[in-house]
């Protein structure tokens, strides 16, 4: 009789993970909307055995843009701001940066001479922060920059500023049988090092832009040192691309939240069977950051109309999400 | 009693794929010779829990060359058969090809014309056959092909000509947790309709050279088609390259059969902890085909000098293989 009830007991918790009335437990982040709504019943037809829409384990991949998607993007991308501190924390060896540009506005943190700077100045940040080094060093940097580094405007550590709801959602998807992967313009070797602890993401499920990687032999040693040369630009309608590169099936499932996002929503969107394309909005000035049409980082103004036109899911972060950042640690 | 029992047989069961006794089970095609030991001692040894080199399942990976490695080379790499085989199916299409290099010799098979139109004349044959088509149409054609297609000096087709010690080297290696890959020179979308079923590897495993793909909207439809840009050529240099791309992390397994997978095999043996570097060497003249250091496809010259310093395995494929190809369907 006890190991009955055991089996009951035990059958409820099972169910539960797949049922409309557990996703409370499921997404506790997620107030009950029409986001947090749309994602269940997803879920749910897809991994209904037997039913019209179940898609098999192997082809549930979802795939996740970083920047504004997983975690914030305010004032600058994060590796836009991990350059920025690398080149303040190179400068004691480069006396001349303070008074040569694109360093001197790199140091000062001055917006309007980067821009000043333009795509070149750009360029030269990159070159003396992302190049030069092997594949491990620039890993023992990156992973010494993430555990310390905090956002200027909110003091915070970068990895603290990742959105709860999102994480909640990545593994919701992997309880479900789902593969999640991060297709984000960001590096590749910028984003490994910290993904998986942070997103549960491990490296092969992490895609980004890909920098040359040069071979080398050091006596006996081998090691891949990073070139100044793109091979590959994952945003935008590089993405798609990325997808096939990397996956080689279409995402049945994927998340943005700009324009940049655009055409991995599309193609997700646009394949055979159930399909799930969602946006996150960010309207809540107060507890994150409000910008869409009008910003420089983050832009979301063409993906958003077609979202409306073709019904895709809009996350509105101030009404849908009950918490934004991950509790203190 | 009898549940005892069966717990007992199964027990049995489930030891002998981890056991070296067990290895002619799991390894049928390979006899009890250097190379076969040397695998299972390596295999036992990584998966021993408690021991000194045992290595967690998500650091089990294992990358393999594929032409060559896992199936026949000769007369010319497999995607080069394809190319030709696809001239020939659109010859009727253009008259002109008839009489005009390097379209001429590639319909005759004419080795020395192909030659003398060099890497020039291969481009165009590369452009006319591989680019210009959708992802989905360049599958399709690939996948009519493979079923079909044979080769011109066995009369066998490509599939039939794998290398069965291989494919049971590939699967022992997923039985006792390994991630396995092939990163092959070929192009991924040559090789990712087929892999699966031919040698077990699903198609975010197969890392291959990449060539741009431009995404483009039809109508409402998104589609990426194949441009005539190389991304990467995954060879030589290039697959420490490629395996940092797309895995992220050192294989602690790796296969080649000639000097275009040395570095992968420096890159995976210069690892810590455990490693296994294997070369497939083609010494069976009557069974396969004899080449090494003189060939022109498959050269094996500097990787077997690096084998033999290091005491890297070297398959004798003569001696150490009592099957080849996978018995008849």
């Amino acid at each position: 009789m006890r190991r009955a009830i055991e089996g009951v007991v035990l059958g409820v918790v099972l169910a539960c993970a797949w049922a409309q009335a557990c996703a409370a437990d499921a997404l506790p982040s997620w107030r009950d909307g029409p986001s947090r709504q749309a994602i269940v019943a997803f879920v749910q037809k897809v991994t209904t055995e037997g039913g019209a829409d179940f898609v098999a384990p192997p082809d549930r991949i979802a795939t996740f843009d970083m920047d504004g998607t997983l975690w914030a993007e305010q004032p600058d991308y994060g590796q836009a701001m991990f350059m920025l501190d690398r080149i303040r924390a190179l400068a004691p060896q480069h006396p001349d940066w303070a008074t040569t540009e694109p360093y001197k506005s790199a140091i000062a943190g001055d917006a309007k001479g980067l821009a000043a700077a333009g795509e070149a100045g750009l360029a030269k940040l990159l070159i003396e922060t992302h190049t030069g080094m092997t594949t491990e060093d620039f890993d023992r940097t990156v992973s010494e920059w993430i555990s310390t580094a905090r956002n200027p405007k909110t003091g915070k550590r970068y990895v603290d500023m990742t959105y709860q709801p999102m994480i909640e959602l990545m593994d919701y998807l992997r309880a479900n049988g789902f593969r999640t992967y991060i297709v984000s313009g960001s590096g590749q070797e910028f984003m490994r090092p910290w993904a998986q602890a942070t997103f549960g993401v491990p490296p092969e499920q992490v895609i980004g832009s890909l920098g040359e990687l040069k071979y080398e032999l050091r006596g006996d040693t081998p090691v891949l040192v990073k070139g100044p040369k793109l091979v590959h630009i994952d945003d935008g309608p590089g993405k798609p691309a990325s997808i096939a590169y990397f996956i080689g099936k279409r995402p049945i499932f994927a998340f943005g939240n700009s324009d940049g996002d655009l055409q991995m929503l599309q193609w997700t969107a646009a394949g055979d069977g159930p399909r799930f394309a969602g946006l996150v909005h960010h309207t809540d000035g107060k507890r994150e950051f409000a910008y869409d049409r009008a910003s420089h980082i983050g832009k979301l103004d063409k993906a958003l109309d077609e979202a409306t036109r073709r019904q895709w899911t809009v996350v509105d972060m101030a009404k849908e999400w009950n918490t934004i950042y991950p509790p203190a640690k």
